[in-house]
């Protein structure tokens, strides 16, 4: 059994998707007046977040038991996106909520396609592994996409109304299993699956973060459209593709409707995002 | 690995199936004076449910301890569905109610026969993909096929006194898989598996709701009857189809007894539907 | 793939088995004299379930932390058992208990025998499948054979001092996979399994409900004896039963010791049923 | 498909093993007064378990979250566990104990290959299966092997500083399933696997329990020794048998240090066992 | 089948990792006042574990819903594990900490290479199995090595600002088995295995440490390193390595930064790590 070569990757922001289930009765035990204080301070905190220095957050009213309320944060560092956690939690709002699930992430790139540019490119230099300066021509080459990868590596959370998350997981069952695949077969599997993807250009806008060795699955997938049913139809008709159908492992799913800071406290009154 | 076509779909009303415990002790706890308030308000909001501007709502006692109420919700948008969870837990009768389950999804017809004729009567004509006119064409008859059908991906919440919901996947084996079938096969076997179910037409009505990209299984399934024997005699007699035996996946099973919003007092003080 | 043949059954009386675990801080911290009161109710209440105007009900005292008490619950429709686990949760004893498992189910008789001798008397008279009068004497000589397993498809619970209940499915992997077997070779694996269990007549009383569309497993077995050491040689026995050994898999097992309505409260103060 | 001959079992103490976690904030919460109360009744409750009339109690510290205080029940029949169990709820320490698990079992003595020795003795006395006088003779011989054994299936909780305990499953997967092997393929894995523990007499005492009907594996496994590397050792070295590695599966491990009745106010004070 | 030779360990520092969830709706109703003694009182609990008479505790920051806190503690017996939990539970933090995972292990070094290195050393002096001293110089010679391995096996918590902890199996898969290969099979795949840790040396710290009989799964892995994408570079690189590809079966990963005793002040006051 040999090694299968792995992937390179570029990464970028770090996400951490959280969400939050809100203790109803302990919400609407207060007055008016109580709630309205809170209310003042969570619009704040939510909008502080939403454009921080660096990164940016977005907030989605979540459908069904699973969590009222959905926060997506990109950050730079893993000590931004702690600071976000436990500063939430010293709020006035926090202890009406109930953490329901979290996901740790970072944005990611796969350069199964870019890498294949720069290589041929190097060869036609001359450059191959093992001849002097293809290192330093290669790390520079490399750099260079990684500038011009920046917007998509360090993105404002996409537009759309509508949120949809899942995790997910490559399988490594006996008899399909995506790590013993070549990275050839890898890449062609690939291929399929983004122009299945690119078919829904303009309605989805997709966020592939990766999380192996940072949470439960190896990647997070979140997309945003303007009407819901493309989430549908997207996964759906991906699920056909061999690189889905035989090698894809899916955790839950959550979707949201998207709110302004502004909107919490209509929220917190019951109302769906307007 | 060549992709399989996914079949087209056609949508309808976003379904939220909604559970809850009762918190009895908490509940019992109130004075009758104040518990009748509750049912009071509890009555006429159950009633604004039931028949929205748009959509429809019907309430089940649930048997065993997973839940007490499952309240089924047909709604035009997600917007309204978050409304009505989110307009629930500003009631009185919310801190007496545990979330317990959820599910959302939507109703879905699967065109696997509707195209074939939709694919057949645009050939007589001439019209094939490549042709001038053929999408246009198609897409005309597509919608004339909506427009017949709108009544199936609109309905009412069916009669029959029980329910009987549970969610379910289509398997992806490594020796099962049903999304690596060829849509030839799979409209075969899903044709064998409506000659089962039409040996059930009039005594049991069946809503299929699609739910990839909005919930943790691939469908929801939900079963309305006058005897609720025969959920357990379909279900087992198409636990024999290949369709089922060999592909399907199946999630937790709910069964409920249908109330009226006006019974919901005599439900929270012990009787069973009447 | 070819549709293989249901097995028919007959049903008879809907099970409820419910599992408390009893809120002991909570029951303790009463003073004796408001215990007597609770345990005086109790008694009532067990004692007019025990003995309804149509079915049954049997109480046991569970052995580990998975619950205290299982009640099993015998009744006529769907609303009798709505109607108990509703009446129980109006008790003044319910405050001290949490629910803990419960399970939904219906008496069956499978018929793969009964039938073979049905087809055989009819084909006997010349009458299959086809012929003129054949699904009018089928359905005549049903209801005779109904009729005479009426005792077992309505009996009283089981007398033996102990219990054992445990949920199951039969399989359906990729290689072994029952609902894919023809109906002669179900009906032969069946026939072994029944040859191990007549080996325990007398000494264990078994009650198989299906639960296929009523709960999250497709039956449900309930052992009665009054040696719990049976149960283990039993299904330790048919473990290496193909029928078992290939094809069955089993949820929780959950163990007991009866006790009647009147040793409620000696059960509440400590002691094991007498 | 023939059905494998199921090996016969003697069986000796029931066994409980019950594991509780502190509610240490509740417990901290009394003054110290109040706690010393608790803890002689708590003294004396353990100590009357750990000599009762028959059977023997033992009681360890366990490490981790899963559990603080495991307690090992060895007794005569089911009531007199279930005695023990709802004893310590009446008691002034249960209010401040959350149940975590529990695992009710029966001392087992596989007959593997003391059948082996009594049918050879009786062959060589001409009785086979089906000779007058073979039932009567392997009655008498096998009451006679009970007697040898009884030592062994009633047995003193074994001596040893540390616990652990796990419970376990044989495989019945598509291609490796314990209970499809013929008795004799079984009798060469289990002589295999004894070959390995034997390595550790001395070292480890090991007390294997059945559980097929009483709980949620088919068997609970309970080792002692004076140094808890052993239990790595043992149980690694064993993994590699194939008894273990095509047909053992697991359940969670739980590891304690033991302490004595009159150490238990030390343990609730914070000090582990001495 | 005959059995695969099990690989020989040594084993160093018990561990656990121990993770809580802060209460902080209780905490904040706290005074500043209130907060300051018990911050008082945390921060010299940290320092004396972080520093104990042998072994050593390090303290994360952990981000996301699984826990707010992860402490590492190294001892040299379970005795000083179990008094850290002990002591920890009778502080006054402890009340304001929900535990939320746990994982007990001992560090271990495989033994594949060095037994090679010993074994042919002693077949150059001409010693071999039932050669006479080939145990005792075999003894001697592993006591050497253990002397010289003795830093490794009772390291100090590797520095590096962020922590990745995971536990791990090697799977026992029907086609896949870890644990039927032979002795020289495994030698090979841990090898190629090591060899793409050794590419990430001096970026990341690594302790492997062994839980066969300790906990749930059969090892756990602490990574340490300054930059956490290391983590996801190194376990992604690695997961096509047939010893992950097909063999490795992961838990839930778990990531922090490291905070000193001095600052848990800070961190229950909102601050992540400086």
């Amino acid at each position: 059994m040999t090694r299968s070569e792995a992937p390179e990757t570029l990464e970028g922001w770090y996400i951490q998707h959280d969400m939050y289930t809100v203790k109803w009765p302990e919400w609407r035990a207060m007055t008016p007046a109580e709630r309205d204080v809170v209310i003042a301070e969570s619009t704040d905190w939510l909008a502080a977040q939403a454009t921080p220095e660096q990164g940016m957050s977005a907030f989605f009213s979540v459908l069904g038991h699973k969590a009222d309320i959905l926060a997506v944060h990109f950050r730079p560092t893993l000590e931004a996106l702690n600071g976000v956690e436990l500063g939430l939690r010293q709020t006035a709002l926090f202890p009406y909520l109930q953490p329901a699930y979290s996901y740790l992430s970072v944005v990611e790139l796969g350069l199964y396609e870019v890498l294949g540019v720069v290589n041929r490119k190097l060869a036609a230099e001359g450059l191959e592994p093992g001849v002097e300066g293809y290192e330093a021509a290669r790390e520079r080459e490399l750099a260079a996409q990684k500038e011009a990868l920046h917007p998509r590596l360090y993105p404002a959370v996409p537009a759309g109304r509508y949120v949809c998350f899942y995790p997910m997981d490559k399988k490594r069952g006996e008899t399909y299993n995506w790590y013993a695949l070549s990275m050839e077969e890898r890449r062609q599997l690939m291929r399929g699956h983004g122009m299945v993807g690119r078919k829904y250009a303009g309605k989805v806008m997709q966020i592939i973060s990766g999380s192996v060795g940072f949470d439960d699955w190896e990647w997070g997938v979140t997309l945003f459209a303007d009407d819901p049913l493309v989430f549908k139809k997207l996964i759906y008709e991906m699920r056909f593709d061999p690189a889905s159908s035989h090698y894809a492992l899916f955790g839950g799913f959550y979707v949201g409707i998207r709110f302004e800071p502004s909107e919490v406290g209509a929220l917190l009154s019951g109302q769906p995002p307007a």
